[in-house]
């Protein structure tokens, strides 16, 4: 692509470092009109600051968003729908808010007339393609610039001395200041990458993790919980009616102090090679935790163990970066047909890094009957006599096998 | 099946009152002669006195075996080279057990001309079908005799009655005494169903618990643990190398100290109805943890996900009663196919419920490569404009479709 | 079940031998009231006569009803969006056709205040599976009786006795008058089992096809045909609009003049043992054809390639009777979601047994562009040196595995 | 990669006027030593002039070799233990002569001390990719020159003017002499690509087809067949045992002869874009055939299943060009577990374009039982009463739910 070919770029831009030498490397090596767009999605961080900066570089249109709800409704919570877990460790936490970043990126885009996105994703990641995915899928036609496949500003100390030859004001308190990870947080977790987490024997310091107690350091005693879930999606929290984001906001909070929603693992990246990350997910854990509770009351067996076997693929194609695809629609379709029955409360306990789940209820939808799980006699209610047949005729394919082989 | 057509049985014998009772039923009902069959497979219970027991009831062919290293070795391990979890909580501590009692019933009824087995397993359980699909698939001609699904003596008092009508010596002591819990326990876990379980809304009574310590009970420091893999097996707990049977029973004991692998689930019967169980799987749950976390350094990527997309269904396979079937060794031949390089050491920490993986390593395994995956400037080992063709390439398809809908 | 609780039953009545002799039977052995049912799935053969038959039996309650249409509507046709064969060969004719029949047995026993459904399948198919799962799951108090099951009827011979003695006419030209296999016709396929052909080994005779001629026979012309789809569906042969019983009649009618669509196999029963089966399905051997073709120019490759990893679980499905089930349920809303882009025209030729596909074209859904698929220069429709990138970031795991062997 | 750092390339070399340019641009453009390798895998050419237009060219490494029997043996036989079939219709006849050709490259690149490999694979098409991919997976060392992605000849036209430049003698009867389409064959297949093909609306002039004659064309005589199998691989054709390269060429010599085999169809590249292609494979589709219906007779239900089910994901691999990864190997280890009871003799007709099954045995490993099946009394060997509890128990979850909704 040529560089002048590019008239206004759409930049996903955070105010800290990375992006504002982005913003600045795009005003001088394109030439071309920047339009800054910088997100809420629950990272803890002001996103207002971002106006003042985008001002002070010149910039015109400057966008500054609350998305948070429109992320857990539309993103996060379509996703605990399928339980979904990659590499059977990891909740997805980047990986799910990359494309709803991607579709603002593209419809800005087309409200300002601009022909080109841009984004501060290096060019090792799974948040290139996670994003370059998505705005392609929705406007086919959008110019793609992703600076760090471009430039030769490879590492941290370049980095600085371009912000410092231009002028580029660097606070030291935002983006993970001090700390020596590389981070991403949103409201579904908080991410950890690089430093001392790049030799996979090593466990990280006390003082990386943000979200979370350490487990040691949690409160000595439990802590119940009622978590209310309508059509499998939480609505209500001890008998509380929320919103998803304060849903989740809220399960944040209190998980967080219990310690619970850690995790290190080694993974393997879309783009090939394995790394290895550190997570913090309190909310999500719970979420997850209940979520299974729920549906192990009132979800048939086999539509149960069909969405089992169809996760891992589910999972693999958020993690990859197909969010606006027709498989995942596809599947989010079969996902979402079962959900309906997926009502009621559940019980549980969190203490110093354990989610426990101690009941669940539902007065509509409940699939369990204990007239026929009983030990004791059941009046009729099942004919244990059935068990016979059923076990002769599942046997039958292996008794004639046996007949072949002896 | 007509009562008089069986000569001798096999029955599986604990010596504890369900199989005291069945014994003499059979010796009453069927006129037939009974061998009994005793096995040790790790469910903490001494099975030597079920030989005085046996022999009170005049059996003369007496069968009690230490199965706990084969049950390990040929059964446990391999369920674990799969990550094997049904309905994303369930260890299958009891369905794998199963398959092998079964076996050695056929087996000794081969050894002592015996037409037919026995056992006590209910009607409306899992393990009835357990049992018998494994009897029927290792001899397709052999009989079998349910007891609980043909006798009317469907309650705990009629159980009673009959054993004290009949001179069967009822020790309180023995088969969970005194716990109103219907139990199963082998060297993989412990079980409990029944009583106020049978409201899944009630949180079990703490005294139920009999493994593990409750987790606020468990011990303020943490305790790490370095366990070495060979072909994805555990064969050395801190460096010293164990048995299979070894490494499981030091696994329980250590997890159980610290509160580890409690479960409490509504699970789906294979005959059909939900019943809610709580399991105490102290060793398998850091078996399973770390297997995970040393697969995610040496496996690779695409076999990982493929193990994780197959693993519901071969999770499904054990549970309902199919380990000796053709999918269950085809599914076990590629799983397999998989763990030569499943070599190494991972560290973990228990803490009061938690296991959390700290590190991990593989002198001769590992796809980690820190060249590749790092942040900073790598010399050459990755070439980042490699990901835009990538990434063009994979948005392709969708980009085609977008210009359809455009 | 007791027999005298049953108070009314529907009989799934077709007016041959079988199920006459059942109507007496039950009306003996049951002393119950009988309802009969007669419909014409496009069986090919006069539904009419069953009144006065069902009349001179005495019975009150008689309903003949005209299903074609919604047969093909709302079970054929949902049915091939999915692709669906049964072990590789099998169009899953018979399968298809029963949930329809239960759900109206059921819904006629809500009418007529029945408490039970009989049918003719025998206690060694798969009929009685489908028949009685499909009634369990629409309404789960339903009895069923199922004679087959219960009688000692269990030949022909006996079942023309039973006749005899009760005064039951016969009439050879019904019920596959003189042919000596057992048949099951609608207007998707007729099926033959029995005979000869319980030695696999052996061809069955020329004169057991019914519906579709020798190849051998067909014209030496071959004749072209265009079919229209829309979302999925034929809607049109030749450009002529038609309803889905039409479409499957006619195609039914072209493709048996050119002897297409017969089938001799090998299946596995869900009840346990292995059968021989032949099979017709001229018009269903076109419409897959066809439908594949549709899809192949309109549908994107993740989507058609999940659909065709879920299709052998969804045409097992319904080949097991669990037409009315969750996970079908699940399944087809994820097959339907795709098809809203199925839309276009796809040429055929058809020729003495072939199906043969000679151009497909969409003009509001094509994902075909020429010019990207090109071998000429495409002026810039997709850059070559994008496939540098893409085969190096798929090969990098496969790299770092070859450096961990060499 | 800079060109100078190319010492010695191993190009995949066929003589014909794309390869010969290669050759020629090679040593003008890297100023590298070329080594020829030229394969016999049934394509159905001469390969021994290779050996003078390669001396012609001043190459001094010349390697011609006939790898028929390892490209059957090795290649498709395993690949038709799967079934394999790609969207439902291609048999996978070009992408599974890629991962041999490129292990000998990178095996004689080690030979010959080169540092690279070379292929005249276009830069629009899976043949790069499957070279490639092969190729780093064995070596990743390797170095690979695709000049179809780095030069600018591309057309036709500029391929003869710099052929005609560059004093390169062309050959109008090799390379497809006069054909217009793009082609490739081995003994499994040849392909038709480009010219009227890209309208898929087109039907293709009858004198493209080069290996079966058209149906209409074929004998008016059906001829009949024995194939024999031998743990799932066909060992003798009407009793006389072949190797493996001799059984496909006999089938592709009567399968041609009867107009078997041809394909014309639309489909996915991995690349993104969709292409249009036209096959013959008259021995493959008989072995497809004859391989369905010996598993019918031998291989258990659920281990067909799940061959199926797993089948579309084998051979997107393949497709892919991923035939060497851990995701196949861990495949093919379950199908070839499946196929030690693969034995056997399948009877097919072949008859214009048909492939007709009609008769099947095995002596040793039939699980077809006559007794079982059988419509007639069975004289006890199946119970029918054991239907009922089998019925009633698979339909226990489906009544709970039915309780629940009414």
């Amino acid at each position: 692509m040529s560089r002048n070919a590019v008239k206004k770029v759409v930049l996903a831009y955070s105010g800290g470092l990375d992006t504002s030498v982005i913003l600045k490397w795009l005003q001088q090596e394109y030439g071309c009109e920047v339009v800054t767009f910088t997100a809420d999605v629950g990272q803890g961080e002001e996103v207002a600051p971002a106006r003042a900066k985008a001002e002070a570089a010149g910039i015109k249109e400057i966008y500054i968003e609350d998305l948070r709800e429109e992320f857990v409704r539309d993103f996060v919570y379509p996703m605990f729908r399928a339980n979904a877990i990659y590499e059977g460790e990891y909740l997805l936490g980047t990986s799910i808010a990359r494309p709803l970043i991607a579709k603002r990126l593209v419809e800005i885009a087309a409200e300002t007339g601009a022909d080109a996105i841009s984004h501060g994703a290096t060019g090792k990641g799974n948040d290139q393609v996670r994003f370059e995915l998505g705005a392609y899928g929705l406007n086919p036609e959008i110019k793609i610039i992703a600076p760090w496949r471009e430039w030769d500003l490879l590492s941290r100390e370049k980095l600085m001395a371009y912000a410092a030859e231009h002028g580029i004001a660097i606070e030291q308190k935002r983006d993970g200041s001090k700390s020596p990870y590389s981070m991403d947080a949103n409201l579904l977790h908080i991410s950890y990458e690089g430093y001392d987490l790049e030799d996979p024997w090593v466990e990280p310091g006390r003082d990386m993790w943000r979200w979370t107690v350490d487990p040691q350091d949690a409160p000595d005693q439990p802590q119940e919980l009622a978590l209310t879930f309508s059509r499998g999606d939480i609505t209500a929290i001890d008998g509380k009616a929320m919103t998803p984001a304060e849903v989740l906001a809220e399960l944040n909070r209190i998980g967080g102090a219990h310690g619970i929603g850690r995790a290190d693992i080694v993974e393997n990246r879309y783009v090939g090679m394995k790394s290895r990350g550190c997570y913090e997910t309190p909310g999500g854990t719970i979420m997850l935790k209940a979520h299974r509770a729920m549906e192990s009351l009132t979800l048939d067996r086999e539509a149960a163990h069909l969405k089992d076997e169809l996760m891992p693929r589910y999972a693999e194609l958020i993690y990859n970066g197909y969010w606006f695809s027709p498989e995942r629609e596809m599947l989010q379709a079969a996902i979402d047909q079962t959900q309906a029955v997926v009502n009621g409360v559940v019980r549980l306990k969190l203490y110093k890094g354990n989610v426990m789940v101690v009941g669940r209820k539902s007065d509509t939808d409940s699939l369990f009957d204990e007239s026929i799980a009983t030990f004791e006699e059941d009046a009729g209610a099942y004919d244990q006599g059935d068990a016979t047949g059923f076990i002769r005729l599942n046997a039958l394919r292996l008794r004639v096998a046996g007949r072949r082989k002896g």
